[in-house]
């Protein structure tokens, strides 16, 4: 849902092309959150910016902010619609995508080059998904960021001009999970964590910004994203994973996105809605687990691929759960 | 195709909404091998409780009974159409997933909340697969129930409240295949329990079950359910696959699938029908041999994935070898 | 684009039905680079038979004409549309298949058997990809080819009759990439053998054969074929791939099908189709790097794969880039 359109704000933005290219660009940031709103895209990238400092890495907050321009401008060359270029709907993928191969490829200046051709790319990756998903009814969602970023880190273990810090192990290698009890300390990490490495970050301050930024835009989102994370921590340590992997958040990223798009996207919220996406929720908890597993040989992060795929899932029986609901969240392919 | 509703069955089963819920039940059970007729399901349950005592393991049918109960319940929480859900169509995913979960999980509490969760969520898959396929004319088949049990049992792997009896091996590890020459009772044992095994189950006397189950409803699906079976076998073997593998039904049980889907379910019988439905039972045995090498770095089974994918493929192009063909099978998604 | 249908040609081919059912074989080896062409056809079969025989290797030429022609008359068997038939549409998958198989398959009888066996379902496969991807104005490209030819080469493993030339690997055993600077001779070769390994063969005269068996269908199409080699080998070799690899022409392949395809088939060639379609070659280069890692384990090659999955991306938003472009290359599925 577009928000943030006063007149006032409108005519502001629409008097300068670089103030409307600035929009665009944070409304990029929002979107990956669902938040088609600028300022919640700022706040986002506060957070961003305040998690990588702290984590002595300031550069990865710069990657995510040169892909998202890089994309914005591949969006005007490629003429996608205006109305979901200005959404931000070709920006999204982009932060992610520069924030990820940031985070996981060692420091070289080719690794640049690789963001800006994975910015390049997300834009062509989110065009042909959205267009194949149309008949559908469901929406991209993070698709053209997981198969972009998947396949550049992959490259990598081919190419001697850009290292991965992730080594392939087999799965036989993996320690027995081991579940810790979870003090209050640690489920409150945890559900931070959770919101907080939807961004791939481990920081519970960011966490508030990012609550901040839903909360601005949404409550019913910032609930939602709450309300996702501790279900996420709670089902996580209830089947006895990894006690260091839940307080992480690492279990929980895709769970809380997972909540938002079920719970306030695809549908209005409503009990019944609340109840579908808990289940949603829980199912991506389980599918998080597996994608772990079984990406280890390949050392490849499942990335928000597990909320991709079973917010897919859930969302094509739309008419099962939520009548009315009308899907919002949609380029035009 | 719908049998046994003859009017006084019709008239009983509507007299009370318990016994039209046993029914639905009863039909689902009966649709893991496409009969639409709760005889089928009451014959195919007693071959795999008998099959399930006889292995020293009587709690996998119960698991497999409390998954389609909870579907058929999940299935009218759903609002999913009528038709569909009398039909069984809502419950044969779920009782294969119960089966699986129960044979391939060590015991533990948590295995029974997995079977729930799992039960719940392949009625949400199959509403999913079958909307997404509707625009093709292909019906779901038994991917929702694949894609369910895999996410479950992959996810086991990070959990320690649910242990998994496969372990992950590498492909190096595999013992080159050695094929015995096959005398005529291992040739029998292994037509047999290919039928049996689509149930998960390596037993004669529940194969007989089985196709009892199918011949009061159907015998061209008998037919071509022993047919399969046979061809499978002999294809298996000629090619040298493991006698092992070959005698317990292993790469058999895909194939008997696609034989009773191809030959008749997606057509009426024919010769032209049973010729290209032959193809791809060979081509099902290929396809299960490789997915058994690729799936063990994961330690996950195949399950009934190559009859689905190769089904799905064969079963597209159907102007081309059934011109007259009218689709049966299908859910309303 | 259909050429060579002078009324000439097209009298004396239509005065037999063994001319028209050559015509319709060599049209099909013409279509593995999308020449409707049975100049063309002819010849890549003289690039392919010398490079077999220059590998010690005769037997492989004979498996890809083999496998065109079973293929051919599976079409027919299949009542697929003339059309499509008659433009090679359906035995291009099936050269590549046979080709493929003698390639990765140890010498022995049933290796002819596969062959066979591939060639007939590499023709369903066609089918019901086409059919599959009809309402998203995509073609199927090369994709029958690779999912046939994974799945006979994977089942290798589980089978004494038949015997897989590669060997799984961890990928952890992957030699760290090394590049060494490539002097123009080795530029030269990599540059070729890109070309001549759309046929699975490392040699340069073949290449020659394969660039003059396009300009005499297409000259655009060479030149893409040609500039799509040159930007493969320059950003495999800018991203520090292994020397071996760029000069085998491994890592070229499918960029210069990416070339072809997105330069002159999906649209008109012009700068802007151009850009676009470089942008979709390096990204195949990347796609090629991960595959070739991602399969290791498996002892798969990729194939084609890459520039199948990379061209349906680029393809799909065809609006975006290319707004009078009218699709060629399609079979009625």
């Amino acid at each position: 849902m577009k928000t943030l359109t006063a007149p006032w704000w409108t005519r502001w933005i629409e008097s300068s092309s670089l103030l409307r290219f600035l929009d665009e660009n944070l409304r990029g940031v929002g979107q990956v959150m669902f938040q088609d709103n600028p300022l919640s895209g700022a706040l986002f990238l506060v957070g961003i910016a305040w998690a990588s400092y702290a984590a002595g890495a300031p550069e990865i907050v710069l990657g995510g902010i040169l892909a998202v321009l890089v994309a914005t401008l591949t969006a005007y060359w490629l003429h996608v619609d205006d109305a979901s270029r200005s959404a931000g709907l070709y920006g999204y993928n982009a932060v992610l995508t520069g924030l990820a191969l940031l985070t996981f490829l060692a420091p070289g200046p080719l690794r640049w080059a690789y963001v800006v051709i994975g910015a390049v790319v997300s834009v062509v990756a989110m065009l042909g998904t959205a267009h194949a998903l149309k008949a559908w009814g469901v929406s991209a969602l993070t698709w053209p960021f997981v198969i972009t970023t998947w396949v550049l880190l992959l490259a990598a273990h081919a190419f001697s001009g850009v290292t991965s810090v992730l080594q392939p192990r087999e799965i036989t290698t993996l320690a027995p999970a081991f579940a810790n009890p979870l003090a209050p300390g640690d489920f409150l990490q945890g559900v931070l964590q959770s919101i907080s490495q939807v961004f791939l970050k481990a920081n519970g301050v960011a966490a508030l910004f990012l609550l901040a930024g839903l909360a601005v835009s949404s409550i019913p989102a910032a609930a939602f994203a709450l309300g996702g994370a501790i279900l996420a921590v709670v089902t996580a340590h209830l089947f006895g994973a990894e006690s260091d992997l839940i307080t992480g958040g690492l279990l929980g990223f895709s769970p809380v996105l997972t909540a938002i798009a079920l719970g306030t996207v695809f549908a209005q919220p409503s009990v019944r809605v609340a109840l579908y996406a808990a289940l949603g929720v829980v199912f991506t908890v389980f599918t998080q687990a597996a994608m772990d597993v079984g990406l280890t040989p390949l050392a490849l992060p499942a990335l928000t691929a597990p909320f991709v795929l079973v917010s897919w899932m859930f969302a094509l029986p739309r008419d099962a759960w939520s009548r009315a609901a009308t899907p919002r969240h949609f380029a035009d392919g």
